[in-house]
């Protein structure tokens, strides 16, 4: 999803980081579907984890790499093997096949903008977190999301790239269909009401969670893409900015934008393994370091529920 | 070194975490020479970045497993894959191999203990950095140090093994020859000269660092192959304790034990490269964490300074 809203984007503006944009090429595990664009775009399905894969991407010395590719946290814990095979392998091969790259190029030196995530935190947690918290994960995915941090850091520091990690919160509103993911219910409890749907909220209202939207996470990876990284220093990992809030407000920010008869399409239904897992979760970030770095996301729950109606065009409005 | 003081250990107690040791197998890059033991040592010279090393290891099933092999910092800053290869996958392999090894023999859970370093830190530091300060490493010994410790907490909470990671200090006095080791001074000013030789000091008085015997070293393994995990919790990666002292304070030490003859014999002659490097390491750390689980150094300098004349049997006492 935001690999697309990306690609989008990018086809609108023609530019990145005030360069115009030559070529693109898009690449993931089922044939991406290129928007018209004023520059080609070419496309491949490929899976990061084949070991020939990432010579081929970076043959072309591409000027920025966009890392999105991931198996989503339930996967990587319920698939050891895939989890740091895609993870961390698949990541650590495009980051060996640039410095290889550059060994043959010696100016060659890309932006390479990798998505960490809040799960490189494990509890027990400060009441906000700060970037100088420990790393240490309770999920695989956590796991292999922060050594893929740490090698960034390093190759950056010895300059075979120039990188930045960035931490996104939760998106949400997520367009598109409910999925399985145990923090689906975030965007369903707002997308599904909004669109005359019920939803199922599985735990209490007092659940806090850090979001930002969709918009907010493509403005995140091109102001990372254009980032004067001589200011960002050598710890390339960071956390973004979000907006904290429980799920009673998020409900509260669904019926100031859609009524009573909205909220009352959230069926509540506890489910004790969801409660579990989002117990594990962080809740509340300083973000200061980003945004002293220029990043921004929304302010408050309102907003993203208003950026999802507006980028979505979502008809019902009841 | 500590290798080598490890298995003299072992050999005089016969017992290991309350249980009496049937064999021990040591590993190194040259052939080990074993002393005298109630029980059978066998030995190999191996390169655990070789490919078929790991599982080789692991096919008997030892009930623990000391990792110490490592490229020293300096190394793995001057080799980059020399580095990764033995400090990153080499560890990882026998990581692997024990997981593999689990998955057919399902009892199989060694406990592992791997020495990690403060290197896993990068300033800017906190006066004494806690065991909850962020993890951003200045060097790639330090980054694979950190990867490594991650991957021993992730296996370990998915019960492939039993690890723990020991951050040590810098081990003070070793004994022998003097190194190049960038760090070489901290010992070489107080031993040489308590065998009647001159030493150098390419760096001021007022540098500070963290220190422990080569004897506390000794006593932080057998801790850490005994030790309850389950207090320890998910995140196994420990600062040990240790001695922060400046230069200034090591050289009154060496006074009070050998008198103004021996501090004599140290000459001053600063270097701005080693001083540079020193510059970016940590000073102090916060380890009561380690010392609630029992984990226990010197208090003082001088009682390095003790242990070093008493563990070698100096015989010069001026």
């Amino acid at each position: 999803m935001i690999g697309r809203k990306l690609v989008e984007r990018l086809a609108r503006d023609g530019e990145l980081a005030g360069k115009r944009i030559t070529a693109l090429h898009a690449v993931d595990m089922f044939a991406p579907q290129p928007p018209p664009a004023p520059f080609p775009i070419s496309t491949d399905v490929f899976d990061i984890a084949a070991g020939y894969v990432a010579t081929k991407l970076i043959a072309g010395r591409p000027d920025a790499i966009f890392l999105l590719a991931s198996v989503v946290s339930g996967e990587a814990e319920a698939d050891f093997e895939k989890g740091y095979s895609i993870n961390l392998d698949g990541t650590r091969m495009i980051f060996e096949a640039i410095r290889h790259e550059q060994s043959r190029h010696r100016d060659y030196r890309p932006r390479v903008v990798f998505t960490s995530s809040i799960a490189v935190f494990g509890a027990p947690f400060p009441e906000a977190i700060p970037d100088e918290f420990v790393n240490a994960p309770l999920t695989s995915y956590g796991t292999q999301k922060t050594i893929c941090e740490l090698l960034l850091s390093d190759y950056s520091r010895r300059g075979f790239f120039d990188g930045l990690a960035i931490r996104l919160p939760t998106i949400c509103v997520r367009p598109g269909l409910p999925n399985k993911a145990a923090s689906g219910f975030f965007s369903g409890i707002i997308r599904e009401p909004l669109n005359g749907q019920e939803a199922v909220l599985p735990v209490s209202e007092t659940v806090r969670h850090w979001h930002a939207s969709p918009r907010a996470a493509i403005g995140f990876l091109l102001h990372a893409a254009a980032l004067d990284l001589d200011k960002v220093g050598p710890r390339r990992a960071i956390t973004l900015p979000g907006v904290s809030a429980t799920v009673g407000e998020q409900i509260e920010a669904l019926r100031r934008a859609a009524g009573d008869s909205a909220v009352k399409l959230i069926q509540r239904r506890p489910d004790p393994v969801i409660e579990r897992i989002v117990a594990g979760w962080p809740t509340n970030f300083d973000a200061s370091r980003a945004k002293a770095l220029g990043f921004a996301a929304e302010t408050d729950f309102d907003e993203i529920v208003r950026v999802y109606l507006e980028d979505e065009h979502v008809p019902h409005r009841p």
